[in-house]
């Protein structure tokens, strides 16, 4: 195939060394993160190509099975990292064609046969995309999942609930940890969506335009373990860059909760309130102030928020308004993608523990409680016993002295109501992460089991 | 109850004018087209509260019927523009109870009970997004089909194939046309998704920490036509903002489909191609300049995209590291997120009939063709036929101008694999299609359903 | 001349409505801000057009007399808000004219003669911006004033001084509040660089491409008060649309520095603080918890800051990649450029009576004072004695309780270095801030005088 | 000092292993960029203490020049790529201090006296960007130079002026060319801007609070060649982040200039147009197409303007909001902020070889002609002559077929007004450019000396 930024060109041509500076970019250190995916790939497409109808076969069963062998031996190698794109490759396409073609000759050249760079890079990210994604997925759920445990572990804890950042009404340590559990299964739900869109296979649109062979589309999307092919191969190549910022959208999001919990952390571990302590040892302090406990993890997660929507949005950007077909402006997506990852995967990992050893002070968070806190509840009770609305705040308001002695946990008690803090169904939470769990560890057995079989396709195959 | 904004105070204390121009902002505009949902919203409160067992009741059947039918009423006035919020309302809220208090006195008052103007506001924007989104859908449908039946129409229109803006391949109109119809779908499951994590009923949260009422959350939500309550009240007063973002996101991307879309219409509509022209009464000409078609319809549209992206990385922003619990900040995100809809669908709608209506000039399309276009399926039918990858290459290269006579049409009919074109699977996509029209009309009727069954129990109720 | 998004073919052509209302937008509503810059650029023009030498004259002197006399009253209908434009109009150069020419006939349609809709927009929108500028940065220079009398007041009340948001070392309400005053400073640079580049003139660029009449550029930017035609006429056009990014990302500067110090106040008024009180008339509060003291100003601050950029963003993405010359796109950055000088302006203007109305409570101040935070001022101190760094560090840290007695006041008093708590040059402070005021005043007074003259040819000019 | 995120913790506590990934983030790998800076800061902080009137003396005049030499070799070994930031270092900061101990003993660590990490990375990271804006101020104007001269030299080859993409009226290749350098002209404004507000010297200001020392920052302002110290420590303090997001803003402007040109010389290279011919030496092909011309640099160009643009939108999104003092959120603006330069640099350099290797072909320019596009022009020489305007258009259309013989060259002649074809000032646009030349070159010269004269305090020092 002729295409794909035709960095063929360099090989043959004589490329201004100052062009090939400007568009090799971070390539070749970033498609390190792909080898795995591009053997995967690869090995697809040769087992389709050997069942091709054409005469003669392109591959015997025999000679599809020694480049599979070889493609797991070099899996391997870049497992351990010792997997090398020279600059002459310029990416990981040509670095493991170049590995096979030593190794097993023509056998090796013939393995591009009916392929396109565009759609090689296409199936790479969106097998890498979906072993991401599940750890993603599995990763925010070992989160929510510690979340849940704390808040319910502190749901009779009494924490003033606050609008504005001000004290507002009584609430609890377990409604405020709870909400932010929800709110990723919230956020799981985009991944999800953003995995579904993703698993779907563009092998065989070539450069976007298929090719006059009878590749078997749907053998490779199967023999890949995504749930289909592309269909239109115009729309394969077109979902590049789109599908990237469709995944980093939903990754933002994930980041968005998170920075809103960092937030919170912060807020309530200044001295000032010191409601919560940080596992010292995900802090950092300071030689000389023993006080400080800064917290250095959240304050780059925050950071690292707003990085990821700005990455989001410039993948966006890249893609907005681009004429059809393939642009190479596609390549600059691929740095932001993979740096998404990254931030989210880390910031999800980095979160858990310091949530599960969150130290709470209940007398800190006693402390915080005013008369004032309990005047809106007070009054609502007023309200619920026939009282006109407006009476009963005006009833309150005279006697907020009164007020005084109220104590948090009754509180707490008297709103029973679904989701507040007394009506909070923690058997449905549980059972509602322990199912999605599920979920994703299936998804991940039946695409592991799936590379598995394809891979040990190298092992016993008469022809 | 005491909460959202402390708008309240207006009314008792002594706000500076330019506090109160600071904060009003545009608010009483953007509210009118809440109208309807708050009016729905407060129906299903009240019904509520007229089956809370509490002593005594704060509603009898009755009185919640009256309550009803003058919510019908207003409904009624809103759907003819004739609905009023005046500057001593600020909102849509307090307009609606002050028309209520009007005319029902005491009763009008009481509709408040248990109730915060947060969760109002948060039920409104999630009934009104539902109405939106539902549309949008649909709209979104109506364009594929389109797009898909041009496609169809012109499968056989042979037409270059690009990448780099290069002419590359052979393709066809249909491949071309038919990419953007599966885009679409990809951008309805995003959504589907966004629909589906709006359709969680908040009321009942209060100020985000509930009430020390016995509120019914699952009837609430059950006769809001939602799927469920959201469940923890603080997740549901936090998610307002971010839910905002989640559509806008989704909506961002179905205007990158179309921008690319746009941008492929503005290349191909140049004289200099003239392979389309699109439909005089979308284009404007120039009075003096006959041969002028500006797409201004395209350019704006492609203009919108880039403001769809910011306003959504823009309410994105204004939830990053917001603090837990209701901030002001939010009511900044109701502009963008009305403006969201009304571009998004104003941009599905007006492609609709300009796909509708595109003439395809075949004659210049089959001028676009050069022999070198057909090149490189040349050197694929070679390796198709057993010759080495390279070699076949070479072969053809020296070859060009034995190409000069290749058949357009002959080489699309070549490409007879899954989804190239020769290979499309027209009856699924349009399958594919009618499902999702019906999926989306059969929420549009439940949703509608069940409105119509709130609205009614203002009639023929007994106590 | 016969461009700018053609619009005049909607009044021969038969434009779908639905286009008619896509391509309308919000322009006929955000155009009446232009009138008043409309009118003085039509003046300018036809005192041009009555000395450019062609025979015969375009219009006599008398002649463009008249039309600038009936300028002068549109504008004055425009300032009371009774100037119209209609739907049929379209935008506010053709309300002008329409008016121009049924009150002066013939006279009223040769005023468009050599100019076209794109250089007259160009032109109203760096009139209007400049408009804007100036009354940005003198309301910047109010607020700077107000921040830096409150820190000259303020100079000596300790404040403990943080980082990640933890106590770290002792500082001052001056220091603090007098770098919000110096980094306003910052911002008006970049202001006034973006003023500058706004202040050509792009007058006779006509659509980009000059006409081929001898206009005299240089005299109708004089007569404007620029300070110089822009050269180029394809770089005026091109100007467009980006000149707005550059206004609205040095705007969006402004808005992040206000942000910070919305946050500081939002903290620092916490209960937990309370080392400020913002006035209460800038607050809204609830009317049952009488301590609620919700600062819903500084909220939606912190958001329109977040909107402030996600506008600058937005425009800069309409132009990126835009092919060169005028294209439609290009309406869409009028409603966020707007949008930037009502919001900056609007929160400079109301950060002046908040920081001016700000209590301090020394006492809470003081409280924040732990003997921790004076551990590295007495570290440092040793250093300054030959003590070794890690030594010293050592040494107080085995004697922190001895500082529990230090004295604030002290700390303060020891930072002699420029810029330190008594270090800081407020006669400088207040020299730059007053010269900057200066500097602008003449600049709006020079701008004024201009158009008072140009508007003044409308009376006794003879022929 | 005691400051900048803690990290001296990590040598003393125990911190998690994933807390310490998690917050290394790439920082010793960018910090290699700051050794340079970072070497000459404590140059001049040394000098500084040595000359402070504090008994003992922290320094000698012959201690200070013993580190100045030492300095000077870590400059050199940094400079050749052999310094090395480890793990342990975990920056710049420490790194070099750590070899200035091993090396000097107990005189490198008295070097850290009176300064924290955190205005060394500040000062260093000041120095890094005037030496980077210099260095883009000269390839922004070597650019200019290049279209400039280009424009020039094809001042009379004629061109169709564009609108909407469309042809729209006669214009020029050297108007096209010449309008980009003048759109660079004022990204140059902007960056000088930018450079103005960065030229002021944060070394004294600790970690925001200042030191209960008598530093002498107007000498360390003076010997780093700065314009002046910045005065109120604490802004000095709160100026990072936000000084990165002003000088990002300024060169995605830059960006955004070059974005436009990229896309229009991908459109006119199309072989539809052939108006252009790209240098093959900044193209790839493909080996088998050889018509195939692709514009690979332009494409990137196009999609880092996007990237460049979301980097500055992420690095002021972090800033937003953020509470006053140092916050470690700022780690994350080092990597966009040196991405940034590089993206605007290297874009800068690349452009000026393919502008100044661009082929014009006069033939293809001229073939774009149609009689239609002299339509316009030629109206308004009728009303010149003072014709009506509309009749003067209804005259012209009827008579089109007139118009076929119209000579491009000619009406690129007859626009002689300031900034048209034939009115263009050349004479003034180079005059510009070399005086911009000039002012970027004396401050290089300026900066650098001061540089030299510092270091070479090393040398013939005595006490």
């Amino acid at each position: 195939m002729a295409e794909s930024g035709g960095k063929l060109q360099t090989t043959v041509g004589a490329i201004a060394p100052l062009a090939l500076e400007y568009t090799a970019g971070d390539d070749s250190r970033l498609d390190l993160q792909l080898a795995d995916a591009d053997c995967i790939g690869t090995a697809a497409h040769v087992v389709m190509l050997s069942r091709m109808p054409v005469r003669p076969r392109l591959f015997s069963r025999a000679e599809a099975a020694r480049v599979i062998a070889e493609l797991g031996r070099i899996r391997r190698l870049a497992q351990k990292g010792r997997f090398v794109i020279t600059i002459a490759d310029q990416d990981v396409h040509l670095a493991v064609e170049r590995v096979l073609t030593a190794r097993l000759g023509d056998l090796g050249r013939r393995v591009h046969t009916g392929r396109s760079r565009n759609d090689q890079v296409a199936v790479d990210l969106r097998l890498y995309a979906k072993d991401q994604m599940l750890s993603a997925m599995a990763e925010l759920l070992d989160l929510a999942s510690v979340l849940a445990r704390f808040a319910r572990r502190n749901r009779l804890a009494p924490m003033v609930g606050r609008t504005h950042m001000q004290p507002a009404m009584p609430s609890s340590v377990g409604l405020w940890a709870g909400a932010y559990a929800e709110a990723l299964l919230d956020d799981l739900a985009l991944l999800r969506s953003a995995y579904n869109i993703n698993d779907q296979c563009p092998l065989g649109s070539a450069a976007g335009y298929g090719v006059p062979l009878p590749l078997d589309r749907r053998l490779t999307a199967q023999l890949l373990g995504f749930a289909a092919p592309c269909h239109n191969v115009m729309a394969a190549a077109n979902a590049r860059g789109k599908l990237e910022s469709v995944i980093l959208m939903a990754l933002s999001q994930t980041m968005l909760t998170l920075s809103r919990l960092a937030q919170d952390l912060m807020i309530f571990t200044m001295p000032e309130f010191a409601y919560f302590r940080l596992p010292p040892e995900f802090c950092t302090g300071s030689s000389i102030m023993p006080q400080k406990n800064n917290p250095d993890v959240l304050e780059l997660l925050r950071a690292r928020a707003a990085g990821s929507l700005a990455d989001a949005f410039g993948v966006a950007d890249m893609v907005k308004g681009l004429p059809g077909g393939y642009n190479r402006d596609l390549q600059e997506t691929k740095a932001p993608f993979m740096r998404g990852f990254q931030t989210a995967r880390g910031s999800l990992r980095i979160m858990r523990p310091i949530m599960a050893g969150l130290a709470v002070d209940r007398r800190a968070l006693r402390a915080g409680f005013t008369p004032a806190v309990f005047a809106a509840d007070r009054a609502l009770e007023l309200t619920g016993r026939g009282m006109a609305f407006r009476d009963a705040y005006r009833h309150v308001k005279g006697r907020l002295a009164e007020l005084s002695d109220a104590d948090p946990a009754a509180a707490l008690a008297r709103k029973t109501h679904l989701g507040a803090t007394a009506g909070l169904d923690w058997g449905g939470l549980f059972r509602r992460i322990a199912k999605e769990k599920l979920a994703t560890a299936r998804q991940r057995r039946y695409f592991e089991s799936k590379i598995v079989k394809l891979m040990a396709l190298a092992h016993g195959i008469g022809d």
